[in-house]
């Protein structure tokens, strides 16, 4: 067994503290990754929190890891020692139904395992995430990061980025299209700039006109305040696509308003809440109200050699792991610009507290 | 002007009475049709009575209309005195618009003209639907009513029809495809017909079994209750499309979750309350809740060659004029298989009461 630090939430609602436990020893397909980097997500913090309900506890979170290869199982043919990988949302699948054979992973009908607050297919070990020192996850899960991307800003893609992508890229975001991104959070600015580089005419919808310099240089072609009711009337019928990332709850049905004839609402942030969706709004324009999870893995390899092609990375804020419980607390206030990312050699330090 | 005799509702929640009014002489581009059969719809009784909103009285319903061309304008090249002809739920567009060239003129950006309940584009006359003697539609708004299919069962067709044919053709209902109709009522009947005719395993969703083997002989292949709660457990991601024909208001996660990863659940009828919709419901699986409005004149004529082809026509319960008040009634409480269809000769009768 390998012996690893992390931090982990060892009850909802306590903060995070260190954390030592044991990573298996590689199997056949087993990589070893030394965590470098991992980005913080605001699913982390519900989790944590326990706010979708089911947590197990303790917790190490995180699922935007970025690292290097130590070790190989002995039948690994993927990665060897010194690759530069990462690892998502999840470290394994069924394999065998439908999905999983045709690349779509996160809907494995059998459930895929979650890289952390997870059982793996053992059914008895927690999987614990990135907020640690090692990890060991099968080659199959494991994606390889472009050299051209830095560790550090390329971590949060493996969550954040592809969840922007994925659906950019299946309703066909590109030269003449016109995509909109509601809220310019972690996900939005990953929404802003993968758009702008597919080619399509991009459009920041935001609360306020606060973030508008930051977003045009993100690539954002145009950017409105959702808080001016001006908005809706102007832009009423104009877009192929919006992506709302946002989990407060809004007026999906002012939002379908502004999609053109057979336009898509996507949805990849999860208000707590029921949102009430109007027939009409469906209706005229045979628009659509749709959702999407982050991506295959398959979808996200592709994913990071498109931003490795298009020079795309996520814009960070690099913490050390005593500094994740304030962290949190600003990913709920939404101060962050754009993703916090841990800085794993902060876990060996006196200052992690073992 | 060409005197014509109707039913009309004279205002809200009033029963439909005698009419006697005038329509336009032949221009240019119309074509005087002599009315032999018109559907009802529900949203017929919605608007006689109301319940939308924003009536404009006295209304002549009806957007089901077949009959026989008696007369045409000058410049009319597509219809001939003696065609069997049709007209559906608008009777005109700007024209200009992309959606109106594209053949969505149900899409027009500036709204089409209703049937009935409309002002025309001339901004001064009120439209008068299909519960009269005759109607004067531009000849670009009339459908042809191939020879196979008999003018009052063809009726419905133009809105109950092309209503669930435009969906199942848009989402690619075919050979290989799962469907779902929820609702086996006017709507309903004809999306089991047509969608068995396109080659589709055909599913219905009905509140009990107590029209499952009507269901079967209109061609389904399945028939489930959904007032059985284990409906829902046995049928969980089954379906590629499901078309909501009810509007009465139901819970519309518990259906997402029958759809398959990409499926899309669409709505054609319409619930006057806002229906509570969980994003969860919506990304896991990149499922689409869509809504799908009648069809454009293209699509309504090959939707009708299609029939044609396929030997569709509604199932239809034909009454005299004098019976239109007491089958709105049954049309509320769902007791008509399928679809109630006026016998305009019945007009010119004494019982007529004009």
């Amino acid at each position: 067994m390998i012996k690893t630090l992390g931090y982990a939430a060892y009850k909802a609602k306590e903060a995070l503290a260190p954390f030592t436990f044991e990573r298996r020893d590689p199997r056949d397909h087993d990589v070893v990754i030394d965590i470098q980097y991992c980005g913080i997500c605001h699913s982390d913090v519900h989790q944590a929190r326990e706010e979708w309900g089911g947590s197990l506890f303790p917790m190490v979170p995180g699922h935007e890891i970025a690292g290097i290869v130590t070790r190989v199982g002995p039948a690994v043919t993927k990665y060897k020692v010194g690759d530069r990988v990462g690892v998502g949302c999840f470290v394994d699948s069924c394999r065998e139904c439908d999905y999983c054979k045709q690349g779509l992973e996160q809907f494995c009908t059998q459930g895929m395992t979650g890289t952390y607050n997870a059982m793996e297919r053992d059914g008895k070990t927690l999987s614990q995430g990135g907020y640690s020192t090692t990890i060991v996850v099968d080659e199959n899960y494991v994606l390889r990061i472009p050299d051209t991307l830095p560790l550090d800003a390329a971590a949060p893609l493996l969550c954040a980025g592809i969840t922007l992508y994925s659906p950019l890229a299946h309703w066909k975001a590109g030269p003449g299209k016109k995509v909109a991104i509601i809220g310019l959070g972690g996900l939005g600015h990953m929404g802003v700039k993968l758009a702008h580089a597919m080619g399509a005419d991009v459009t920041v919808l935001s609360q306020s006109l606060r973030k508008e310099a930051d977003g045009r240089r993100l690539g954002a072609d145009h950017f409105y305040a959702t808080s001016d009711e001006a908005t809706f009337t102007k832009l009423a019928g104009t877009f192929d696509l919006i992506i709302n990332t946002v989990s407060a709850p809004i007026d999906w049905n002012a939002y379908l308003g502004l999609l053109k004839v057979d336009g898509a609402l996507v949805v990849v942030g999860v208000p707590e809440e029921q949102v009430p969706v109007g027939a009409f709004s469906l209706i005229m324009g045979r628009r659509s109200l749709a959702g999407s999870l982050i991506g295959g893995i398959q979808e996200t390899q592709e994913m990071l050699d498109f931003c490795a092609k298009h020079n795309i990375i996520s814009d960070i804020e690099t913490i050390a792991i005593n500094q994740v419980n304030e962290a949190y607390d600003r990913v709920v206030a939404s101060d962050v610009r754009y993703r916090f990312v841990i800085d794993m050699a902060s876990l060996k330090t006196a200052e992690a507290g073992f």
